[in-house]
């Protein structure tokens, strides 16, 4: 494994690992995208799809928000359906994204073949372009998606409100499902470890539909397979992230069988920051979880709500600042750098 | 007031108000739709504004799963947004709501008049043509949005993800925004009132959006509004019930703050029942909240999954069954009679 470049301001990585950092870190989810003018002048040339796949425009775009604002993290420019090629399964986005050929049905599901990690091999190379570009100013965030929400999509073939056919093969046929999900939880342990060897400095999870099932359906039948991803994420060495969204309820669900070690809980902005801490427990290092509409509230309003959220999670030791959802394609960058200065300075 | 029919099952109302019904009473939210093949018939000779607006028609459609399943309760074919012609705002549907001018700024909320309920006739015409056609057969329910749900169509002019505009204008202007969903609540209580007096049994109140806002921030600014309309609809003496969809969150943050009288809390999918029972507490009446995707499932597995919501729920005494949401128009209505059945034998 090669080690990874050390990075001068660590203050995201001291504040991961429970040490008290510089100042309190912050990074935003989606950080590199359709908010930034700059992000769009690359888009208008070449499309999503290429982009994920060009390491080197995929580094530029991850570099953008680090050149434009003083963040204490990059997080690599992808997509957590790229694993989907080690499986074969060709995605496209239109904008959102759709596959072909769903996985539905047990036999689906058997004629899977166990993932080829090297066809992301593009990922890797976008994890070494971007920590390359970054050149130690700042740590480089790895990522993929829990396998609950990878999977989702796979049988879907695309996004959807109700996760039909994602609950139907559940039902029917509990033994697929359950196969399948393993068998994304160990490709994205796979993918996860190629992206450390790399040099991502830390990794994050996206639970992104954890809300997709009942809490206590979650925890059953879905929780052990994000839990195994965490554990192998952690082996890594590395912080690790793990998104959550999924309200109060996915919380206290899972809180009681959260990993040891580096583990960061992402909250997402339905769950008061307050309540967050009371349920994972005051000394757990927590991730989020301003409204990202906030950026849309005149600046005083802003700054207060931020406070709000810095207030709840208590000393900057144990608490990294993000949104608790992706950043709105619509806010004005001149807010987000409010925002970053805000939080420095509280 | 028109003292309302007697109805011959009266197991709904008996559960609500806390007696011992004959047997477990079921509907199903959204019961008069899509996935009714004679819905689909009067819909392919009319619009939906149409059907809302023409009593018989509404009545038609209302009784329409009363003649094919054996229910506990009929309710009222309507939309929660019927009542914005109180307010002179224009609604189409295409499929869904759109507004041509939304209430965005203080200056808008100023704008809007007091509600003309007489605006709204052909609602409380529509419940009187219900109660007719039904023939004390089972009891009608009446009901409304609640005044968040209601104002944040008001304010976006359409269905919305992130409510931008909602929230926007509460950080912008709290009194405004407070202003109108006080003025939203009064029309709401005597809306509801309007519909009791015109032979409704019981009322049920939609905080279909209840998620938009973190819980706390919801009980600060939204639930005292909801909670006023829930008091004045249960001061007409029908049981009400109060759909609060938000996750474990919503509930845990208005248990302590809900009305006395023959409230029922509607449980949305996404809170184990035995959570809700919990949080709720075991002398209040709950409605739900199985999963309207189990509908889905083969027929052994939606008796188990419904079968849990009632071992979860208690005796029924305690109970009304429903979904957890409004049924999807690609059920298949076998499933539905089905279910019915099983509720009622176990």
């Amino acid at each position: 494994m090669v080690p990874a470049v050390p990075v001068e301001n660590d203050s995201f990585l001291a504040a991961c690992r429970g040490r008290t950092p510089a100042r309190r870190p912050i990074w935003i989810m989606r950080q590199a995208g359709r908010y930034l003018p700059e992000y769009r002048a690359v888009r208008a040339r070449v499309s999503f799809e290429t982009l994920c796949r060009a390491p080197d425009l995929a580094a530029e775009v991850t570099v953008q928000p680090i050149e434009r604002f003083d963040l204490d993290a990059a997080i690599l420019f992808s997509d957590i359906l790229t694993i989907l090629d080690a499986f074969g399964i060709d995605v496209r986005f239109d904008p959102g994204p759709k596959i072909a050929r769903p996985v539905r049905t047990p036999a689906d599901v058997a004629a899977l073949p166990e993932a080829d990690l090297s066809a992301c091999a593009y990922v890797y190379d976008a994890v070494g372009a971007c920590v390359e570009r970054l050149a130690g100013r700042v740590p480089l965030i790895g990522f993929a998606g829990a396998p609950l929400t990878v999977a989702s999509y796979m049988i879907e073939g695309q996004g959807s409100r109700d996760f039909r056919h994602t609950k139907v093969l559940g039902w029917r046929d509990p033994e697929a499902f359950q196969h399948l999900l393993a068998q994304v939880a160990r490709a994205t342990a796979g993918y996860l470890e190629r992206q450390v060897a790399a040099g991502a400095h830390a990794l994050q999870v996206f639970e992104s539909w954890g809300g997709a099932l009942p809490p206590d359906v979650y925890r059953r039948i879905a929780w052990p397979h994000t839990r195994s991803v965490l554990e192998a994420a952690l082996a890594t060495g590395v912080p690790v992230v793990a998104f959550l969204r999924g309200g109060e309820g996915l919380l206290r669900a899972v809180a009681g069988d959260l990993p040891q070690g580096d583990l960061v809980i992402g909250i997402d902005w339905t769950v008061p920051m307050a309540t967050a801490v009371s349920i994972v427990g005051p000394e757990r290092v927590v991730q989020g979880n301003l409204d990202p509409m906030a950026l849309f509230a005149p600046r005083g309003v802003l700054e207060r709500l931020a406070g709000d959220v810095i207030a709840a999670a208590g000393p900057a030791r144990g608490h990294v600042f993000n949104l608790g959802h992706g950043i709105s394609k619509d806010t004005d960058p001149a807010q987000v750098a409010a925002l970053v200065d805000y939080v420095h300075r509280s």
